[in-house]
């Protein structure tokens, strides 16, 4: 039998475990340009913009409680599973089999009950069916397109991205907020006259 | 009026402000102990933290959305009024001040509403008084206590803090979550004992 000791201890394991994901670094760099973006601070800065941005989410009356918890979680497969950045094709192909197998291993710290509850809203998350999940990775694409524009296109120049394939992959964000891909999408030929991006 | 676009333009412009959260460091070494931990970080880390611990919060039926709300907003002051170490007397003299003409500058470039309702929820997290404040400010001390213990007491050392300032110090983790409050106080028992701590 589990004894709250026990318990408990599972739970101070996975909150150490998942300081971690602070040393996973993106490949968007912070508003000012100096550094990296890691893992954690995108997670807190979606948190926030979940709050901020809730009035324009596709599904009207979604519970809003369930989509921060899943952008807190979305990102901590990558403990294991690193960042795999969104243009890069080639490691898109296993994503999937790593992530996974990070989510067996990294939830399993966790009491049963929990492991549970936070496995399905990283799966939710993942399939961006419900209303909660596209909001969510709405937020998620949104986010580091404004950190682009901001840093005046560093990352999409730097993987040589063009405008195309940045529609393409955030078009999304319409099914979870169509206004902030309306938003999106005036940054986005902004950033193409303002050579921050090529056509 | 205010327009669509203007409201929109406000958000953004918060959320491009609230990227300096990510620059402001803090005395806590993550747990690998390779680095200070930022507050952006440390909020994420919070967010967790409420959802695992929920179990242990004094206050039954809480509003957990609410605790989660207050811990993602509760360090934003500090982009202006920065980092105040908990154990120094100097800097606590005019933290209130500091904090204060921070709020009012950084939650001002909200729209009216969310102005309104960050600077409320921040003004709660300040005055523990409800439930949901003392179990966000009690997880606010648990998780630098954890740090501190995994990193062999490096920010206690560093100043020189003895364990009577740490129990004092922390002794209000009682008021938000008793069982990690009794939790806490094996901690420090065993950091004294193994050198992380001064008596």
């Amino acid at each position: 039998m589990e004894t709250t000791n026990d318990r408990l201890k599972k739970q101070i394991n996975f909150v150490i475990e998942i300081d971690k994901l602070k040393n996973i670094y993106r490949q968007t760099l912070l508003m000012d340009g100096k550094r990296y973006e890691n893992d954690a601070e995108h997670s807190w800065h979606l948190g926030l913009m979940v709050l901020l941005f809730s009035e324009y989410a596709a599904g009207k009356n979604i519970d809003l409680f369930r989509v921060i918890k899943m952008v807190l979680i979305h990102d901590l497969v990558e403990i294991d599973a690193g960042d795999t950045f969104c243009y890069d094709k080639k490691a898109a192909l296993d994503k999937n089999e790593r992530e996974q197998r990070a989510a067996d291993r990294i939830f399993s710290i966790l009491p049963a009950d929990q492991s549970m509850e936070f496995r399905s809203l990283w799966e939710e998350f993942e399939r961006m069916v419900t209303p909660e999940s596209r909001f969510a990775a709405a937020l998620d694409r949104f986010q580091p397109l404004l950190h682009n524009y901001n840093t005046q296109g560093a990352a999409w120049k730097k993987h040589g991205v063009s405008s195309d394939s940045v529609l393409e992959r955030n078009k999304h964000i319409v099914n979870g907020a169509p206004e902030l891909w309306m938003f999106a999408k005036t940054l986005i030929e902004d950033a193409v006259r303002k050579g921050y991006l090529r056509r």
